[in-house]
């Protein structure tokens, strides 16, 4: 008899997600005539750059040539052209990471969601709460004991390491999803200090990283001394170069970095996910590596630039708005995310259904991603600047926060 | 301590692929003159259909425009544009498919790759010896059982189920990939009576279905009465539309198909992997889904027929060659792949050896797929015409089989 693996009957029944798309659903089918402004799922708005079209189209056409047809890609990994090109992207910000170390992923949330597989089951999560749900399905999936530790106003949603609890592996994410918040250089040590004094490993999701303006903010696990022995960085171009929808990201793996078997003996970890990817992946489609390529020329980093600044001005109309309401929030100015909270609505899903019955705005209850996110709420900056102001505008004229 | 799942140091070190690889560099970097011909590994040579090329640019286009971009695809599980074609496919060889029963994948290798996280670790995994080494390795991975069925020459490479023998989950490749062999109707009916009978799933890949010629093999499993209920089918553009480098295949889960909790309760299986994919996927490059949805339109179909052919001519180049020398093979005629016996070399890296070094022609050694492989060889027939003929000419020169 096939057997369900249980860890599934384990998981929450109603994905976030879901939900929300329910309750939206069902309000523009009673409510036809609403202009409905979305700021609730991550996806953006603005297309893909001149640049990467470009790149994309000329790799299509190459693959429609016998002498230029691209079959398999040996390795499954990723073509040089783009390893390289991400290795010189750290660069940037004084991160040395070779060309070797880089991964190329059909999107961080593969990355994410598969790097369990090369864990014991029997290895202990960390995770904050609030959390990006896709880090605890994909363990608990994994059959592994998920401890949280707390983000919360008071440490400004940015949780920090307790000597005294054991965890494997962490996942961390900064800039934060949900909460906007970001780690500094001396907090991210202390991370660091914490798994490389158990031999733990750090799951880094840089993911926001571009939106980092703060130069003194970390945009890299790597830049923090002793990184290399404890960390991974899984990273996307869906929000910095509309990649939502075309899927590519990439994961940096350090040669240093060891898993241990129970008999303490070190084993190499990207050497073991190679072993995993090898067996369970062909690698990502060829133009879609041309394409992101061309995200990194200079061409396509100006335009890069120039979409972040758009998404900023969005995250700039949300945060005038709540500093003019004398709301709280975090987020926003290194960020997509705006989190904030309301004292008038301590149930996240009450201010949900209120912003969508009476303004016709739909973003995140905060409850949704953790005990510590309810009386929260989630915004994004990735919807027009138009609709943007007109959300904020509808929310300012209407509702009291 | 991050731990590593143990059950990776049960795979065996050096992949096939990987020490054919090392052994043909070695050989070329000791030979610069000579001109190698690659039979080895199943990638094609033959470029997308200019049909797919047209929709792919044009796809890749919309997604430099705000109006027409396209960001995370709401299910993640394919766009019904492509779904749907796939579903009148399915009708071409009398077979039911309702499109949400067609699920997109990355390609054939990640969903079957992927497909054991839905099932208990507990669970007994049959595949036949030889095998494609995909099916062990990520069950060996999962921590499963695996045991195995002989195909031999007694069999024609066909292995029968055995009441005898239990098996939680099937793996069954027809077209074989390695030996070339195809399943009728009847003994498919075998294997679906047998997994009805237990519960049991067959995971069924039909990558190479297109190959077949005779119009009463079973190019799909659902064309056995009862297969609806224990079996998945994993298929694949790769080989028939050149997608091996764009990445784009498409599992087929019927509604009806059950996993078991271990106090006998139903869960629906189909139902379980999308909850699977929703937590670790994130849906095939958009436009990738538009490249493959021309790949079913009747101008795609007429240039696929015409690869097809193309191969086929490599195929009837390299029986004809092994029937001139009264060499004993499976496939050739429903299949890409040519296998072959020779009394000469009863060891099959030995003859690996013999071709590369006299007449440098790059073939597969069959011990590589499993013991019932030791003695064989495999050949493919996605090279060029020329090629593939030239390999022939020189075995038939020099090589006594």
């Amino acid at each position: 008899m096939a057997n369900l693996n249980e860890n599934f009957l384990k998981l929450k029944k109603n994905y976030l997600f879901v939900e929300i798309g329910q309750r939206v659903k069902a309000y523009a089918a009673a409510n036809p005539d609403k202009n409905i402004i979305r700021m609730g799922i991550g996806d953006v708005t603005l297309p893909l750059p001149a640049a990467v079209v470009a790149a994309f189209e000329k790799a299509v056409r190459e693959q429609g040539v016998k002498e230029t047809f691209r079959g398999y890609e040996d390795s499954g990994l990723g073509y040089d052209f783009l390893r390289d090109r991400v290795s010189d992207y750290y660069k940037a910000f004084g991160v040395s990471v070779d060309s070797s170390e880089v991964l190329i992923s059909d999107g961080a949330k593969s990355d994410c969601g598969n790097f369990g597989d090369i864990f014991s089951p029997d290895n202990t999560v960390l995770v904050s709460d609030p959390v990006y749900p896709v880090y605890v399905d994909s363990n608990i999936m994994g059959g592994r004991t998920i401890i949280t530790a707390d983000s919360n106003r008071e440490n400004g949603f940015r949780a920090l390491p307790n000597n005294d609890i054991h965890a494997d592996i962490i996942y961390l994410c900064s800039p934060n999803n949900p909460t906007g918040s970001v780690y500094t250089k001396d907090e991210l040590k202390l991370w660091v200090d914490y798994a490389n004094n158990r031999k733990s490993v750090i799951v880094f999701d840089a993911a926001y990283e571009a939106f980092i303006s703060e130069p003194d903010l970390p945009r890299s696990i790597f830049q923090i001394d002793g990184a290399r022995t404890c960390a991974v960085e899984i990273c996307s171009l869906s929000k910095t170069a509309g990649f939502t929808g075309t899927r590519c990201g990439y994961t940096v793996i350090p040669k240093e970095l060891n898993l241990y078997t129970s008999s303490n003996e070190a084993v190499n970890l990207g050497d073991t996910w190679r072993r995993r990817q090898g067996s369970k992946f062909n690698g990502v489609s060829y133009p879609v590596q041309r394409a992101a390529e061309a995200v990194f020329s200079d061409e396509g980093q100006a335009e890069v630039k120039a979409n972040l600044d758009y998404y900023k001005t969005n995250a700039k109309i949300i945060t005038d708005t709540l500093d003019e309401l004398n709301v709280s929030y975090t987020g926003g100015k290194n960020s997509p995310y705006i989190w904030f909270t309301s004292k008038r609505f301590p149930d996240s899903w009450a201010l949900f259904d209120k912003l969508l019955n009476d303004v016709s705005v739909v973003g995140t209850p905060g409850s949704g991603f953790g005990k510590n996110g309810e009386g929260w709420f989630r915004l994004t900056a990735f919807s027009t600047n138009e609709k943007t102001a007109e959300a904020m505008k509808r929310i300012r004229e209407t509702i009291q926060l």
